[in-house]
């Protein structure tokens, strides 16, 4: 095995965010499940930014964001998702190489367009997200690059993307070029939404020993297992994955692995803008430190800094120098 | 003369920002003119993105800026200028009517793309623009409704929509229809580069007796006169004009009229995070107290308010309540 090219491969939506501010009024009036993600056709999303206040266009995409964090600690990532060949398509592949990730899926032409993600985000800070999928549903199972996943050091895969059936069938042919080469499988379960249509599909990923590390929420542990009280949930969900990352808010997170656990609380910051992207960078954290063989209890620290950068402002991509940051916040 | 319907009509580049933060050696090997307004075409629109971070795209356009702060405020407004049939120019539209303004000029067909601006923010807040005009440059003159024009206060036009011929066409139709109609016309001077390929064109609009209203920083004032000393120059302008409102960054503005002047402090901020759409939102304060009849010293103070709001985040929007912002300062 030569030593791996990337640190971190990610397949995810390519998706541009279309934020704005809104009134818990304003969301309850469109009949939003306020902090969740629900697919949107061409029209309801014409309809819901029809209902949007001025917003801002910033680069997104699940997965995607866990990896400009990566890079922007200083990691070697590819991106894998497809845009097409129109404006927010051109946005979201200078955005992403920008930072210094590879990204060679060619642009899709014809309709649909790029992905966009309508984002209403309350006083609270809390974020809740209307995903047209447009081009990045269909990512071709050729659009990867199996040598390339065989010498990264972890394939990254975002829930949200099994959605869709072209790209699901690319997820699986990645896991089985991944583990045929002895490399990591990562997985973040994205939404409980996404849990309740595709659990079966998670939970027999994971029973069948294709998943090496696990990232999900309280919300989310609990869609997967039935089970309402998070220790119980974490407990069993941890019995069945070789590493278990535990998101919970304010709250901090958890890792389990090997039977044992570590706890880190949440970094503190000022007010919380926009929580958009908060998993992802946590996400980012974690990897950074897996990837260079930090314990669990540094990983957690690299994940509660990212995540904390990226809700004290607008946009789910990091804006300071997260090298520095770490250099500054870990001893 | 019937009452007008609109506060403000404004003729203007329709406009997308696309802004990214950049260090002052990338805009010094770029041979960029740090805090100048260069117009680029495709290719080095092309060449300069590539060059760039990863950036947001937010509406601009310096006449709609300054139409997005009087709505804001409460103002009733109408925005004249051209898009393109793209997903930028949806994004444009959607975010001027998102805030009450009336904008109904058909999307434009066919190359060129929607106009936008590539801002490169240095960390002390200055912008340095490279405006790719396409779509934006053909505004034809039939765009213009002249029962409207007749119909608002004020008619607003920016400098910086005088170098494409079309549009300048339709600013000269546009004035006319204001002077018939007994209404105001206010112009900003935009930029001193602007100046340097259209300053006789301004300085004959102004001895025409055609411009009541003229916005300018000390810069552009100095390019239209030929003065480097700013008293003397603000002063041999101030002859020519009803009303001149200089404005003088961190100085604050003073506004001349009819041989008196008036001088307002620059609102106090944290920190200057992007000066982008200071001198629009300063037009919009002064625009909103002057088309109310308040006295200058009034119109200074929420230009100053609404400059302030603006230069304390990215984007060249207002992201505050700008009327809960008036009635918190103002007595």
């Amino acid at each position: 095995m030569t030593a791996p090219r990337y640190d971190v491969i990610a397949i995810g939506n390519a998706i541009v965010d279309v934020m704005a501010p809104a009134s818990d009024e304003l969301v309850d009036e469109l009949g939003l499940t306020k902090g969740g993600m629900q697919l949107v056709d061409g029209a309801a999303a014409d309809d819901l930014y029809q209902a949007m206040g001025p917003a801002k266009e910033i680069s997104g995409g699940s997965a995607a964001n866990t990896l400009a964090g990566l890079s922007a600690m200083g990691a070697q990532c590819a991106f894998v998702g497809q845009v097409a060949d129109d404006q927010l398509g051109k946005v979201f592949a200078h955005d992403i190489r920008a930072v210094g990730i590879d990204f060679d899926v060619p642009a899709r032409t014809g309709e649909p367009s790029t992905a966009r993600c309508l984002i209403f985000v309350t006083p609270d800070g809390q974020r809740t997200m209307n995903t047209f999928l447009g081009a990045s549903q269909f990512l071709p199972a050729e659009a990867l690059d199996e040598e390339a996943i065989g010498g990264a050091s972890v394939l990254y895969l975002e829930g949200y993307l099994w959605d869709p059936e072209e790209p699901r069938r690319a997820m699986r042919a990645a896991i089985a070029a991944a583990r045929s080469a002895g490399r990591k499988v990562a997985f973040t379960l994205s939404d409980a939404f996404v849990i309740a249509r595709h659990g079966d599909d998670f939970r027999a990923l994971i029973d069948d020993g294709l998943i090496d590390i696990l990232f999900g929420n309280e919300v989310e542990i609990a869609a997967m297992t039935g089970l309402d009280d998070f220790d119980a949930g974490a407990a069993a969900l941890a019995a069945k994955v070789p590493v278990l990352v535990a998101t919970r808010s304010e709250k901090g997170a958890t890792c389990y692995t090997h039977g044992e656990s570590c706890h880190v609380a949440a970094e503190p910051i000022d007010k919380v803008v926009d929580t958009t992207g908060a998993g992802d960078l946590f996400a980012a954290g974690f990897l950074f430190g897996h990837v260079r063989g930090e314990d669990p209890a540094r990983c957690l620290r690299r994940g509660a800094i990212a995540a904390a950068e990226v809700i004290s402002h607008y946009g789910a991509r990091p804006e300071a120098d997260l090298a520095a940051l770490m250099a500054e916040k870990l001893d």
